[in-house]
């Protein structure tokens, strides 16, 4: 039996990466109620209250489906239920999401226009409009609003407006890391598709996707020949309509759902927003007092990626911070492995945790030799904070 | 249904006061199962393995007796089960808790000889030795090892030694909000009665108090006739040989201190006090960074208690600190209240807390208008603890 943290005795156990994110304490508790079951109308209730807020969060009139399954899943939905093997779709190669964005549709034989920036990087309004042209066959254009790998956001309004201009292809969004993060108006902007999952802004435990779906991607799913059964939107659509679920849903983490939601409705969506966007202007206020480079040539409100200082090792880095401090952060992906490192702000976080993340930073770096002024990361951080 | 907690929505609760303290994970996990009754094997198995842990505690091979009553409630067991009506005992008054030991010996027809030193101030060892020589037959010497009112450590390991070199009178020692925070070994330090509760060091909910008892208390104990029944001190330690209880224990309390105990043992008794040693030289270097003074001539490892800075209302101040950034700490008492602020370090906490409260304490500071360096607290404590 262990009653203390796995690393170091006294040391308390403070979870900063982008997913899975902190589980408010009302949400954990109310999970750890006895199960109950999904066919019976307490259940309903539950599925409709939620439903209800779910329209809230993407602020949205349109249905917004859950499936069963991690936030992969449920942009696989979008992929099979919308379009048909030879259909071309533009998708944004900016990041490790954005890659599997590009490798995904092609498995299903879809027509992949990748537009590959670098990671760090947004796409432009004019590098979609060019995609266009050169496909104006293009079915839709998937984006990523934050990019988890990179800490990078993309203008999700801005590229909508553009493209509903001039274009008929649907606008699909990557929303895993920034719904409930980042300003997102699904209706005011024209949007077809976004997708998020539980582990993230929802301070959930992964295992559910949530799909908003336009009219018009309503209209797509009705031409789609690509073959398709659980993870079937369409399917999903018409039990949700009933307030319902086609599979045996994943129980306690919807009902987790709606405990969460019920918070952001609380605390005010804007709120929420402008939340995120104070902790991660104190993060980045943070780690630049320290010294340290920010990764991202437009940072994401959900997760700061930064670059590792000169001549200090990630892992030892890390080491220090996970055994002596309880601190789990994200390092860098694939190339920028060792590189990089990511800290989440993404969820249930206020104040004092930023403040707390910083000054673990800061002791690790110093138990790492990195030269700097202790204390400069914590100054910068709460002078915004004040 | 609230969700959130009490003061503004995405505001967490971090409580800093000095009983109750925070409790751990494991321990709140552990008292949610479902309840047992306290007369079969596996609740003696627990009290069992408590009771060991307990000598650890408290350092001694003599029992420890657990009561279901509040600190106070303890330190009435130890007047009403060692003495007679009539008897003499010297206690020192040097704070709220110290004042109710020389109250309440007397309401039971104890004669006390009163050290009255002023708040913030410790008994010297000469203080002591003068009373005993005005009162050579004092039964007893009552000690507050930190008085929490004041945030003042007394020298119980000096004190004891002198009174043992000379007289005969017990060396009691309230040690409700000292024991897991600061040392204390009874045997060693010829400590005859030493008292604590369990939403102290313990890290417990209130409920319970822990009397460490010598082969001269026990003798004590015998030779008593003060009237008493649910708070006989002989009683519970009968029933203690038996790892049992006299009444019906506060059961799920108890489950709760087996498991804090095992923490504590994981930890090393040692490392907890250093834990503790540590964390209180960083708020005292927080809050003087700021510009602040300390109250007490010779500070306690459990709670610090601040001068509130000239002409700063402490209820604004209090009340900023608890609606915008949820912490709780302690104001002064009687005489210093509104004159006073205390934060306790006294059971789970690790260094980030500290960052934490120390940054919610600077903030509410700037929101009040007092004048100092933003950052300048922080810096401080994180130089102590990097």
């Amino acid at each position: 039996m262990t009653f203390m943290p796995a690393y170091g005795a006294a040391v308390k156990k403070r979870l900063f990466t982008p997913g899975p994110t902190p589980i408010p304490e009302s949400v954990l508790l109310k999970m750890s109620e006895p199960i109950i079951h999904h066919r019976n109308p307490e259940f309903q209730e539950i599925l409709t209250r939620m439903h209800d807020n779910l329209k809230y969060l993407f602020q949205t009139d349109h249905p917004v489906v859950a499936l069963t399954c991690s936030g992969t899943g449920g942009v696989e939905a979008t992929f099979v239920s919308l379009f048909s093997p030879g259909d071309t779709i533009i998708s944004v190669n900016n990041g490790k999401f954005g890659e599997r964005w590009v490798r995904m549709p092609r498995t299903f034989g879809l027509e992949v226009e990748e537009i590959a920036i670098p990671w760090g990087s947004a796409p432009t309004v004019e590098q979609i409009l060019d995609a266009l042209k050169r496909r104006p066959e293009a079915k839709a254009v998937y984006l990523t609003q934050s990019e988890t790998s990179t800490g990078t956001a993309t203008d999700v309004k801005a590229i909508a407006a553009a493209v509903n201009e001039e274009y008929d292809a649907l606008v699909c969004v990557d929303g895993i890391s920034a719904v409930g993060a980042m300003e997102l108006r699904f209706d005011e902007w024209g949007i077809d598709v976004c997708i998020t999952g539980s582990q993230k802004g929802l301070m959930v435990p992964p295992g559910l996707a949530f799909v908003a779906v336009s009219a018009r991607a309503i209209a797509a799913m009705e031409r789609s020949t690509m073959p398709r059964f659980y993870l079937d939107l369409g399917r999903a659509l018409k039990s949700y309509k009933a307030n319902d679920t086609p599979w045996t849903p994943a129980i306690t983490l919807l009902i987790g759902v709606d405990v969460s939601l019920r918070l952001i409705r609380e605390e005010g969506l804007e709120k929420v927003w402008e939340r995120h966007t104070r902790l991660s202007n104190a993060v980045r206020a943070g780690v630049s007092g320290m010294g340290l480079r920010l990764f991202s040539q437009n940072p994401s409100n959900a997760v700061t990626a930064v670059w590792m200082p000169e001549g200090i090792d990630w892992k030892a880095f890390n080491r220090v911070l996970k055994h002596d401090h309880g601190i789990t952060i994200a390092g860098g992906q694939d190339s920028f492995a060792g590189k990089l490192f990511r800290i989440s702000h993404l969820g249930y976080y206020d104040d004092l945790d930023v403040i707390a993340v910083i000054s673990a930073i800061e002791k690790s770096f110093v138990a790492c030799g990195y030269q700097f002024e202790v204390g400069s990361g914590l100054s910068s951080a709460q002078a915004l904070l004040v």
